[in-house]
């Protein structure tokens, strides 16, 4: 926690922090919440899971396609899955948020209640963080995570035989994504997804626990994410194209936008799934679904073949 | 570390987070390093301090008066000076860094070279991060820390009778920022420190070992921290005016720009010096000196009587 960001001075124009801070609540992993130079939180197993994700207007999101608490659910869900896809749990959140001073009132606030409340999804807290007046809306958060005395999963363990599994949604957020950026606002289903993406973080440390070899965040679409398997384990993976069900809704826009819905499918962002390898003797843990296998060689396929098109999503710029 | 960070779309155009990771080393808690969804550290006694810290340019540096490196060895400093402050040793970095993509090739590769030589001070390494372009170049620094075993000393605990001390310099960094906001380069004691604080980060542990009852980062000026340190704990704090040495280049440009020096003695930012209160007992450990003691009461005070003028630095805006 910066002394800054609590002071008098500095940012103190805000008089934000101790409005934000006043918002949150602690769970018992949180030993000194806000308010000191830093915060101290339980590493039960003497390890600490980290990781960072930076949102930025403009690239990241818009103010007029979701609501400030979307955008703090959303914010927060990036690092929660990525914790979650090493096998772990989030303890712990600290956001750093620089605002345009022209921001309206309570939006930070309401930012804090989308991050607090996606992080109390799995029992974590926001224990600190910094503000900062910028031109540019940016939100930093980083995760703190707990492995429970579990090796960490990374995406090197996959190894030729494995089956590869998906516990979560893809597509949605970038068939959302795809609606919004044309100038509608439904379907809802999808339009929700993309504001508020629903994360199996349960799932992650599941795998783990049954042995899961290989494990990632599906952020960039699940095609380029099992390309970083792939690279990382130095294997090949093939996905079954009808693996993936395609909802009505999906199949709606897709049919009046003219998109092929395979590409939100297999190439979207933004749903926050896990994509994990397993031995293949393993009991999938629930919520993951059997879509395709670990191979030798390079690289992914769908059905044994390359997928045509771009094999990850370029959000929008 | 974000997925979107180390892919193949998002920023992978910029194809600088491979080339950033090449030039880090890692220390022996750093369990698993920067390219995968997260990273993992030790965290030996099975608590981790964490601080974020934010820097946005123009407000909190300027390119024309700092180099890149200068400014990663900076935006270390000041979340290694807050886990310090808490009597821990920071063990770990993640680094957020949004950048315009006109910025010249090298530049990241740099402030990672700063952040990175800065937390090897204290042996730790930059572990993780992420990164994206944006209209406004910005730095978000998260550090993790270690109280090794000990409890981690907050603002709270100062009690009537303790002495206030001070590890470190203060007025240095912000009589060189007047100096560079004047339009000169010298003396180059007061630039340089502006440019790279000169940070005593052993001092934090060393006072939690010898039984501080209150420490603080100071961030926002001596007058500034030492008054949260007075709120938190309930009592005031008188500072000695001649505790402090007016050192000859700080003189002689106070004399030449019209400055009072004790103001940037008193009220500057930017050196995260150390300040704590100890019992009346306690001997201090190298490198802390007496500049005050702590009274009931409230507030501030020095040689007893109300400071004139702003008690904190504002830094530019």
């Amino acid at each position: 926690m910066s002394e800054r960001g609590n002071g008098v001075v500095g940012v103190g124009e805000f008089g934000l922090i101790d409005r934000v801070t006043a918002r949150l609540s602690y769970g018992p992993t949180v030993l000194l919440g806000p308010g000191d130079d830093a915060a101290v939180v339980v590493a039960a197993d003497a390890r600490v899971v980290a990781s960072t994700d930076v949102l930025v207007e403009g690239r990241h999101f818009r103010r007029d396609w979701s609501a400030a608490q979307d955008i703090g659910h959303r914010a927060a869900a990036a690092n929660l899955a990525d914790v979650a896809a090493m096998g772990a749990r989030t303890t712990a959140l600290l956001v750093a948020l620089c605002m345009p001073p022209e921001l309206p009132p309570g939006w930070a606030e309401e930012l804090a209640d989308g991050l607090a409340g996606e992080a109390a999804i799995v029992g974590a807290s926001v224990v600190g963080g910094d503000m900062s007046a910028s031109p540019t809306l940016t939100i930093a958060v980083t995760a703190l995570g707990d492995l429970g005395g579990r090796a960490p999963v990374t995406r090197a363990g996959a190894r030729p035989g494995d089956i590869v599994a998906l516990a979560g949604r893809t597509g949605y957020a970038a068939a959302g994504l795809t609606v919004l950026s044309r100038g509608f606002r439904t379907p809802r289903l999808l339009v929700e997804a993309y504001r508020r993406p629903e994360v199996p973080y349960r799932a992650g440390p599941a795998a783990a626990e049954v042995g899961a070899t290989a494990m990632i965040d599906v952020s960039d679409g699940l095609l380029a994410d099992l390309g970083h398997v792939a690279q990382a384990s130095g294997v090949a993976v093939d996905v079954r194209r009808d693996a993936f069900e395609v909802p009505r809704q999906m199949r709606d826009a897709a049919q009046a936008l003219g998109v092929d819905p395979y590409t939100w499918l297999l190439t979207g962002g933004d749903d926050h799934a896990l994509a994990a390898t397993f031995p293949p003797t393993a009991t999938l843990p629930t919520g993951w679904q059997p879509i395709g296998e670990v191979t030798a060689g390079a690289g992914v396929t769908v059905d044994r073949r390359q997928w045509e098109g771009p094999v990850g999503w370029d959000h929008f710029r």
